[in-house]
């Protein structure tokens, strides 16, 4: 059995420098900085930005071409004006549109920006899925 | 400010069913299903699988290919022969193996493999980043 965790999500970057600027601009701050890692305390769990042609080489695969789209990073907020609020701020630093927050099939409301490197975050409003006081998120089990 | 928080992991998968089952041989279990997507608890956030080209069409961009490779998922144990066994856990659901677990460079055992969608998993003993009593990771901010 291997445990349902995750205590870290590495996102492979072609500019450091400029990831540590977009992410600064969301008000992000750096917990750990190393030679060409970047760590950021997140809730519970690491978020690292690490070069993508060194993560190629890390994962024991140098010559493979590194892409993006296919996991999508969720942050979820109390409000629609939150989430509003999230993805006028990401855009203003440089993200890349996908979808404007709108209210969605599912109940909620929801929007996709992407970072400079193609890594896909949405921002949502869930009334379905309260928030814990920390940021963190218990499911529901229930219906 | 947006917070430096994840809640929801999302893969798009080509294959529900399979997905399901090659985390269901790692002792994954589902915490939630509903139609076209299952959720799984994990360390204070959720871990999604959903259809690549639904999740494609729900980024607002139904005609985009969604690829990967570029972000990984990282789960950290107490020790190297946990790291052997979880790696060994997943080639034997059908993993590929993209690099045996060794002894790393920044002094950590770290091994990858990628699921049957090609998402890039990390298993890794970190000697410096000792784990919470949940399973959780704060970073140490010293040195």
């Amino acid at each position: 059995m291997t445990p349902q965790r995750v205590t870290l999500i590495t996102l492979g970057v072609d500019d450091l420098g400029k990831s540590r600027s977009f992410y600064g601009a969301l008000g992000w701050e750096p917990t750990r900085e190393q030679e060409g890692v970047i760590f950021y305390q997140i809730n519970g769990l690491v978020l690292g930005l690490f070069g993508r042609t060194a993560l190629a080489e890390d994962q024991g695969r140098p010559d493979a071409t590194l892409e993006t789209g296919a996991i999508t990073l969720a942050q979820n907020f109390a409000s629609v004006d939150e989430v509003d609020a999230a993805f006028a701020m990401a855009v203003s630093a440089g993200a890349t549109a996908l979808k404007k927050p709108q209210q969605v099939s599912w109940g909620g409301y929801s929007g996709y920006w992407a970072d400079p490197d193609g890594h896909v975050w949405e921002v949502a409003m869930n009334p379905y899925w309260p928030l814990n006081d920390d940021g963190s998120l218990t499911l529901p089990t229930g219906d």
